[in-house]
C-alpha cells in the first residue's frame, strides 16, 4: 500500500499517538498508514498533492540518488538498538551516502515490510526516529509503501541535490592527494563488541563511555562537511561504512592509486582504547577495520587543507596519510593492509 | 552492498551471462553486483560517475516519486511466474504510478534482499526482466542495494518528470465529469485465478487465452495515455491496481464526489468471461474487483473526452460513467458497490 504524505497530510505535524493499538494485522495495513504518517513532518509546499506518487518542485541542481535496504537482525538488532534508533539510523545512512558526494539531502521514499504479528508501536518508534533523522537534516518523506514481510524490514531511497559540475566522486583522486578523515573512528563497532559480548567488563565500559553504544544506534551523517570538501576543491570522496581500509579501498581502486596511512594520526573516538582492550583486538584495528563511523574520507591537494579545516572548524578534520602511486592500503611501515568488511550474504 | 551502475557500466549493455553458478552464498555479493549489472541497460551520459550515490542531471520540470516493495509468494509467485516475469513487473507496477500521474519515468533504484541459499540464475533472470521494462519504458536504472534477507524481495524507487502543474492527482475531479478507462478489465486477475485453480478447465481457458496469464505476470503502463490525459484537459487519473472499485474509490473520496458506473459499458478483456465461468463469478466481477490490471482510471470533463479519444487513438478509451455528488462507487441501479481490496498484512 503506497501512501504520499504530501497528500495525506497537509497540515502540521501531528503529535504522536498514544496507547496500545496491539499488532499489525488487527490494525490493517490503512490503520498503519495513518498512524505512521503521524510521525512525518508535514510536506506542506512540495508542490502536489501526491498519490500515486508525489510531486516535487524542479530541481534547479544536480540530481543524487541512492538506496539501502535494512533486514532485521542483520543490519539492526531491537534488543540493541530502540525501535526509534533503527530508523534513525535508517535515514541517516542513506543521508550519510548523499554527504558523501558533497550533496544536500532533500527527499526519501520510505517502503516498510513487516510481520502480521508486529507490535504497531515499534513501527511507529521507528516512524519516530525517521522523523527525527528527517527533521535534523532537512529531508522531506514524500512517500513510500508498507508490505507483509516474514522479516521486519526498511528500504529507503533518498534523493538530493549537488552543484551541478560539484559532487564528489570516489574515482577522483590524484596521486600526492592528502589523506582527510572526518571526527574520529572505531566508537561504532566497538560498541557493537561489547553489546555482542555482554559481560559483565563489556557493560563496564559501554556504562563509562554511553558514546559507544549511540554511535553503533545512530550513526550521524556529516552533510556539511561534504558540501564544504564539494565546495573547497576536494577531488574524492567516501564515507565510512565498512571500515576505513575498505572503503579508502574503494577510492584506491577506482582512481587507480594506492594508499599509505600514518598510523599514529589516525583519529581514535573515546572509550575505544578501553573497549579494544576489552575484546582483545588493538584499538588501531578498531579505527581500521570498524564500520558505520560514517566519517567522510576526503582527497584533498595539500595546498586546500588548511582552508578545509578552516571551514568546518566545528569538526576534525586529520590528515592521515596520501595517495601515491600504486594500488591498495599500506601502513607507513610498507605493511599491506587488507580490509576486512563482511558480505552480506554470508553474514 | 550498494551498486551505481552509472560507474559500474560506462560502456554498451553486456551480453547476458550463462552457465549455472550456483548459489549466493558462493558467488558473493561482489560478485552476484557485477553479474547483475550485466543485465541492466548501459547509463552513459548521466553526468556522473556515482559511488555512493548516482549523479545525474538537473530536472527542468516537476519531479514525481514513488516506492513498491515486491515480497516474494505475497506479491509473485515464482511457480507461475519466470524471474524475468517477476523483474519486469516490479519495475512496470512503479511506471504505472508514473504514468497514472501524468508524468514521464526516469530514474530507477532497485534494491534486492535474497536468502544466501538462492540461485543465482533466479536474480539474473529478475534483472533482465527490469532490464526489459527499463527498454521498454526509457528508465535508467541508476543505483541499489542488495542485502541478504529470510525472504526474497525487490524494492524499486522510480522518480519521473511531469510537465510543470500539470501531474494529475486524485483528487481532481469534478462533478459531471465523465470516468474513462484506457483497454480492458478483469484478465490479471482472472490469470491468477485460473492459476491458482490448476484444474484441467482452468487450464483449457489458460491455453486458449494466453492472454491472461500474461496479463498477471507481467502488467503493463499506459504512459503515452496518462501524458496525453494530462496533455488533454483530463482533472484526475488512477491506475487500478488494487480493482476498479477500489481504485475509482481513492478518486471518489479525495474528490469528494460519488461515481456512478454503467456497468454495459465496461471494457472487459478477451477470455475473462471463459475465465470467469470457470471461477464461478461473473465476468463484471472480475473487471469490477479485479487487481494488477494497470490500466487508467481517468476523470474527463465530458467536452474533452472525444478529443483524448483520438489522442491515444492505439489504445481503446472507454466512456464507463460519471462523477455525481455524493460519495462512493455505485451502478446504474443505484446500488453500491464496495471493494473488495485486499490488505496486505492480513493476506
Amino acid at each position: 500500500m503506497r501512501f504520499c504524505p504530501a497528500r495525506a497530510l497537509p497540515g502540521k505535524r501531528a503529535p504522536l499517538s498514544c496507547g496500545d493499538v496491539g499488532d499489525l494485522a488487527s490494525l490493517g495495513e490503512f490503520g498503519l498508514i495513518r498512524r505512521l504518517l503521524e510521525h512525518l513532518p508535514a510536506t506542506e509546499g512540495l508542490g502536489g498533492p501526491g498519490d500515486d506518487a508525489a510531486v516535487l518542485p524542479a530541481m534547479r541542481e544536480s540530481m543524487v540518488v541512492t538506496a539501502d535496504i535494512l533486514v532485521q537482525d542483520r543490519h539492526f538488532d531491537l534488543g540493541f538498538s530502540s525501535p526509534p534508533d533503527v530508523g534513525f539510523k535508517a535515514l541517516t545512512v542513506n543521508v550519510s551516502d548523499v554527504a558523501a558526494m558533497g550533496a544536500t539531502p532533500r527527499y526519501a521514499v520510505v517502503s516498510l515490510g513487516a510481520p502480521a504479528g508486529t507490535d504497531v508501536a515499534v513501527l511507529e518508534g521507528i516512524y519516530e526516529g525517521i522523523a527525527e533523522s528527517a527533521d535534523e537534516h532537512g529531508v522531506a518523506i514524500v512517500g513510500g509503501d508498507t508490505t507483509g514481510s516474514p522479516v521486519l524490514l526498511l528500504s529507503i531511497a533518498l534523493i538530493g541535490e549537488a552543484t551541478e559540475g560539484r559532487a564528489l566522486p570516489r574515482s577522483g583522486a590524484l596521486e600526492g592527494d592528502f589523506i582527510c578523515v572526518t571526527g574520529a573512528l572505531g566508537a561504532a563497532v566497538a560498541g557493537l563488541q561489547l553489546h555482542r559480548r555482554n559481560d559483565q567488563p563489556a557493560r563496564a565500559v559501554l556504562e563509562r563511555f554511553p558514546g559507544l553504544a549511540t554511535a553503533h544506534r545512530r550513526g550521524r551523517a556529516r552533510v556539511a562537511e561534504g558540501r564544504a570538501a564539494a565546495r573547497g576543491g576536494a577531488h574524492a570522496m567516501i564515507d565510512v561504512s565498512d571500515g576505513l581500509v575498505a572503503d579508502l579501498g574503494h577510492i584506491c581502486e577506482t582512481s587507480g592509486l594506492g594508499a599509505v596511512l600514518d598510523t599514529g594520526k589516525i583519529p581514535i573516538d573515546r572509550g575505544v582504547e578501553e573497549a579494544a582492550a576489552v575484546i582483545g583486538v588493538s584499538p588501531l584495528d578498531l579505527a581500521l577495520h570498524g564500520g558505520d563511523d560514517y566519517e567522510l574520507v576526503i582527497a584533498v591537494p595539500r595546498e586546500l587543507v588548511d582552508a578545509l579545516g578552516k571551514d568546518i572548524s566545528q569538526t576534525p578534520l586529520s590528515v592521515i596519510g596520501r595517495f601515491v602511486a600504486g594500488s591498495g592500503v599500506s601502513l607507513e611501515t610498507g605493511e599491506t593492509v587488507q580490509p576486512r568488511g563482511w558480505d552480506h550474504f554470508k553474514a
